[in-house]
Parts: structure tokens; sequence; C-alpha cells
């Protein structure tokens, strides 16, 4: 059903890029990528969002038809908003912002054809920053996807059943997910990172490497999907790592939760206690001001110091964050990386994933999505951080 | 689980894409969308695919780690490509095809930094040409996804039970499609082009104007993602329609069916079989040679001559094409519409989609996928066409 942003709302928003624009002395913002149009509209269209330096934007509206509001222009072809800006005596910008991580080569040379401005900047960074520092209204968005998210994970253990493949027990979790108001596609920042709605990673496809950013791999079910499930039956004595999106609004809760078929091998509890450990190690130290890199590095040392490096975020490749900013997209800013210039900043909200693959046993560890408050962090994803055995009394609600 | 194609299947793409280039005097394509990259390689990594003018590609891999073949060489950036082409005594391209509206401008202007071509030119159109005529290997892809997508919709009236609504309804196809080998994502050309596994689209949610490019809208379950079903309980007398797509292999077939909750008013069954006819009409004129654009005219002719005009392909926002080619991707070469040039040829898989959307009915109307043959067109998605009723002995399987 669609519910659209308080201008209030919207109004904070533009005002925080507008305070970036001035600072790099920009005079307005064109913006064409989905995410950052909802971001700055409440609205998905086909079209421009138009922000000047000071004042109320302009939406230059290609599709849906039927919008009638002061601020919605219709156009055909970007060329129509030069024609509209002249018949209004608007000056033409000098300096542009524009989504250069965002639009094809040829739409953003189209636009810079339409205005030729002295200067163009880029819009994604500005805009990824902006996103990065969440409102009381996006919190509250978070908290109502993170509740569903537990929700959706306490019926996992029904949605198993004995001598399935991890694609069939993904396919029935996606459709508790489904159910439960997921709203089907994530987005995630890059042209090529694809996913479909979150991963299953049974045993030791944990191991198989993938193409893209995400904290771990494996197979995929076909080879134009190389992540996550592949199929296999799954086995005795493996893991089941499930870190399903959390999209039950557009605003992404990430949380990994690990499974068991029956009992593992000791080292699979330790590897998954010390995951709990690094996660609370993190957490403790977290407040703003807080180094993103060395957060990291105090990941890295709590893993080598246990003496399972080789495991840490992946075995034949190893991702090389521990956390991510989540948002409208899975993988905003900051960054929990070693060449992270970050600090935390009140309002940032990240994913915290110490992760560890065992050879022959697969993914253990948690994932966990926190808000940074004005004097630490608050964990907003509330659900049981042990290994679950799938096998011990497993109530079939599907 | 993963298969990769055969090199002799791979070949024949590259000479494809190197008589292109020959064409126009390209001496490199430097591919690097994942759509492409998996049209080219058989796969999907982060890197660059190198095709010369004459000979074997280069795969540029930054990930995934672990392959060993002759022609992959691991970098970590871009630069590392001119290098390797120097240590090899490769002399460093001069007019090279980039994916202009695939690449972000920030990538593609790295790359023209890298090499500093002379010229430039648009790789995504060539790919989107060659791409257009499929090999019997592809052809037989299609055919997996088709037979399976009919088996999925075969299933369809067991989803079905009075009083859901038809996000449920949805969800529960989904599930359906997934236990059946669905890949999950379908990838769509265009930035903006968001959907989630398909459209279900019931009563007068058809009327509602979408922002993307697809036949029909529909205001979705939440704003972040206005497609499709939104989440209202389906009602006595009107329609379903149920576009989800065949995503059973890489090759998308795609497939339209008209349900109903009851008896529809007799006005829905008569535009339902002006659908057909103009699909039989469109089969029976198709052959290689003939106009794109003159098939959609046909179309038009025949909604107008029934005075259907006012519904054909929506009411408040009407798309102006009643076909596209369908392969990796669900909007390709050839396009069904006004000013399209062109003729269709050999090889070319379309979908055909004449619809109506009735206002307080809903969307009626079907969508089959066609192989265009050396003589005419084959119908690859065989099913009922006729408007099935779901309420009349409904089987529940689910």
């Amino acid at each position: 059903m669609t519910t659209f942003l308080s201008n209030k709302e919207l109004q904070t928003r533009w005002e925080r890029l507008q305070t970036k624009m001035s600072e790099i002395g920009a005079d307005t913002c064109i913006i064409v990528s989905n995410v950052n149009l909802y971001y700055l509209s409440g609205r998905i269209f086909t079209g421009y969002f138009y922000l000047p330096a000071e004042g109320e934007p302009v939406l230059f509206v290609r599709k849906p038809l039927g919008w009638n509001n002061d601020n919605v222009v219709y156009i055909r072809k970007p060329e129509d908003i030069s024609s509209w800006l002249q018949t209004k005596g608007i000056s033409i910008p000098k300096h542009i912002l524009l989504e250069a991580d965002q639009l094809t080569y040829n739409d953003y040379v189209r636009l810079q054809a339409v205005f030729n401005p002295e200067k163009t900047s880029n819009a994604t960074t500005l805009l990824r920053q902006v996103r990065s520092i969440k409102t009381d209204w996006e919190i509250g968005q978070f908290r109502i996807s993170a509740k569903k998210h537990a929700e959706v994970y306490s019926r996992i253990k029904g949605c198993y059943s004995p001598g399935m493949s991890d694609a069939e027990f993904q396919a029935k979790i996606e459709y508790v997910m489904r159910s439960m108001g997921s709203i089907g596609i994530f987005r995630a920042f890059g042209n090529n990172m694809d996913i479909h709605m979150g991963s299953v990673l049974a045993g030791e496809n944990a191991e198989v490497p993938a193409p893209f950013d995400f904290a771990l791999g494996g197979e995929g079910i076909d080879s134009s999907l190389p992540i996550g499930s592949n199929g296999a039956i799954m086995k005795p004595r493996t893991s089941v790592m499930i870190d399903m999106v959390g999209n039950y609004t557009a605003y992404l809760s990430d949380m990994t939760r690990t499974f068991s078929i029956g009992k593992l091998p000791d080292i699979a509890y330790r590897a998954h206690q010390l995951s709990i450990d690094i996660q609370d190690a993190i957490a403790e130290k977290s407040k703003p001001g807080t180094s993103c890199a060395e957060l990291y590095i105090l990941s890295l040392q709590m893993a080598e110091k246990a003496g399972f490096s080789n495991y840490f975020m992946g075995t034949k490749q190893q991702a090389k964050f521990v956390g991510h900013g989540v948002g409208l997209e899975i993988n905003e800013l900051p960054v929990l990386t070693e060449r992270s210039k970050e600090l935390l900043v009140p309002g940032n909200v990240f994913a915290l994933e110490p992760k560890f693959v065992l050879p022959s046993i697969g993914a253990v560890g948690i994932e966990n999505t926190f808000l940074v408050t004005d004097s630490g962090v608050e964990k907003i994803t509330l659900f049981e951080e042990q290994i679950i055995d799938l096998e011990e009394n497993s109530p079939s609600d599907f």
C-alpha cells in the first residue's frame, strides 16, 4: 500500500543535502537513481529530482502519469528540464551534482549536454554520506523491519525437514518472508551486486568463492547467479548459515543466524562463540567518534589470537570487512574495513558480521544490526544467538 | 549447480561480436556488466572480459579467486590490464567498445583513462544486437524454462483460496516457482527496472500507473517498489493477471495468463478473446523480414476496430509496445513498437503481450514467447489460454 513520506521528513533530508551542496559550492543536484529518488521524494518514478542549493525541489516526471502537485512537472526528455527553467526565468545551473557512480555513462553525458555546466561533482558520494546518518523516522522503519525479521527467523525451524536441499529450505523461508510482508527485492549498491532475498549457506558450499562483495560466497543454483545455496542435500553434522534480508520496510535490517543439522564438531561451537565475543567487543567499543578501521582491526586481532585467522570471513577467499552500513541498500556507509577513514556518528546504522568458515562443517557466526546512539550502540535485531539445532524438536509449520 | 558453457558455443558468440567489431573498425571490446559477462564467458565474475577483434578473449578477474585457466589473468584494478598487455607485447587498443548504457559514468571514465583510446564506441548496442539472435543452445534453454513455466502455471489454481490477498497469492506462486528451480532474480535492461519475480495484478489495481517500462502497472505493497500486487483482498467478478517470469534457466520465458474470481462480466471475455485474436494475427504475419513496427500497428488497428482502444495496454497510462525480445534480460531486442526499425530475423525470441485493462474488472489478455524460425514463428510457452476460473474445482496443493 502506498504511504508517502511527510514533507517535514523530506525537508530534513533536503536540508542536509543542501548543506553539503553549499560546502562544495554546487548550485543544483539532479537525481535519477531509484534509491536516491526514494530517499529524497519518498517515491519511485522515471524522471529527475531537481534540488537547487536553496528552496524546494522540482520533480520532473516521465512516469507514472497522474500525479498532481505543485512540485511536479511532466516532461518527455531531459532537454525539457532546461526549457522549463528558461520559461520560469530560472538561471541554468553552473555546478551540478550528478550520480557518477549510479548513472550510466550515456545518461550522465546526456545530462551534461543539457546543462553544459562549468563543473559537475559526484552526487553519489554526497548522498551516501547524507544517507549514512538516519533520521528518527528511518530508525523507526529499521525497528519495524528488525521485529518482523526476528519473527521470520523464529519460524525457520518449522521450514526444515530432514533430507531436504538447501535450495528447498531457502524457498520455504522465502515464502514465510513474503507472507510476513517482505518487499521482495533488496537493493545493493554497485551494478554487479546480484542476490535474491539473501543467502542460505549449507555445509561445504560455504567455502565456494563468489564474485560479489558480500561477506561470504556459495556456488548458487545456476552459473548465472553464483551465490548462496546450490541445491545440495543438507547433511548431518554440518551448519546452515541463514542470512536472509530484513526487507519488511524499505529499510533493510541485516541479521545472520547459524543453524545445525544435529550436533556439530566442537570446533564449530568455539568458532561461533568467538564470533559472538568479537561482536560484543566491537559493540562495547563502539560509540560516536570510534574509528571504523580500528573496529575491523580488533576483529582481526581477536580471530588471530584464538587461532582462527584462516577461517575468518571465508577460507579460499576472505572478505576484508567485518561490518557495513545498512539502509535502503544493504551496503551503505560506514564500512568496517582496514582502510576506512570513517568515525562512527550518532544515527549510523551498521551490520556487524564476524563469521567463520570451517572446512567440511560450514559457516558459523552471527550478524546483527546496530544503531549508533549518543553514547554507544543499540542492537536492533534481537533473536537467539546460539547455534540452533534444526533436528531438535522441529515443529513443522509449513 | 555450476555448468559452464562449451567452448564451441562461446566461440560462436565471440565470432558474431568480432564480425560486428570489424564492421565498425573496433579493435577491442571490454565487458563489465554481469549479463554480458555471462553471455560471453558463461560465468559471472568481478573483472573484465577482454575480446580483441581477432583471436581468443582474456578474462581479467578480481573475484572469485581460484580459477585456473590459460585465459584467466588475476588483477586488482583495471590499470593492471594495460600493464599486462605491455608485458605481453600486445599493443594498447585504439578503438574500444565499452558498455556505455550499462557502465556507470565513473567506471567508464576510468577505463577510458587506462587505455586513452582514440575512439570509444557503445558495446551495449552491439551486444544487444548480437544477443537478439539466439543460438541453438540458447533456444534449448528457453524450451527448458518454458516447460517448467507451464508446469508452475498448472499449479496456480492450487495456490488460491477464497478471501486471500493478491500478495499472499503471489507469495504462494513464488514458492512453487522456487521449488521448481526458479533462479530467483530476473534481469531487466535499464538501471531503474525493479521488479520481484514478476507481477500478479488483481482487479482495479491493474489501472494504477507504475513508473517502469513493463507493460502494465500496479501499486505494489510498498512505495519503494511501486509495481504489481498491493495486498488487497481479491474480489469476486474481478480478474487476476499472472505474469510471473520463467527464470528456470538463465534464459527467461515470458508468459501471462488471466485468472478470474468466479465469472467475469461478458466484456472481459470479449476483450480476452480479442487479445488471443491479436496474438494469432501477429503470429500469422510474423516471419523473417516482417517489420516489428507493422506488427505493433496491426495490434492497434485490431484493438481500435473492436472499440477497445481505450483499454489497450492500460487505461490511465498505456504502454506503447505489444511485444519485446527476451533472453538473459526480460526486455531485449527486437521491440514491437511504432518507431521500431527492426525486421524479424531467424533466432529472434520475443514475447507478445496484447493486454486490456477493464475498469472495475481488471486486466485480461495473454502473453506468450515466440521463436522466429526460417519460415514463421513457433510458440514455445504452451499452456491453456482461456480465462481460468480460480473458484472452479480448485484443488489445494499447498
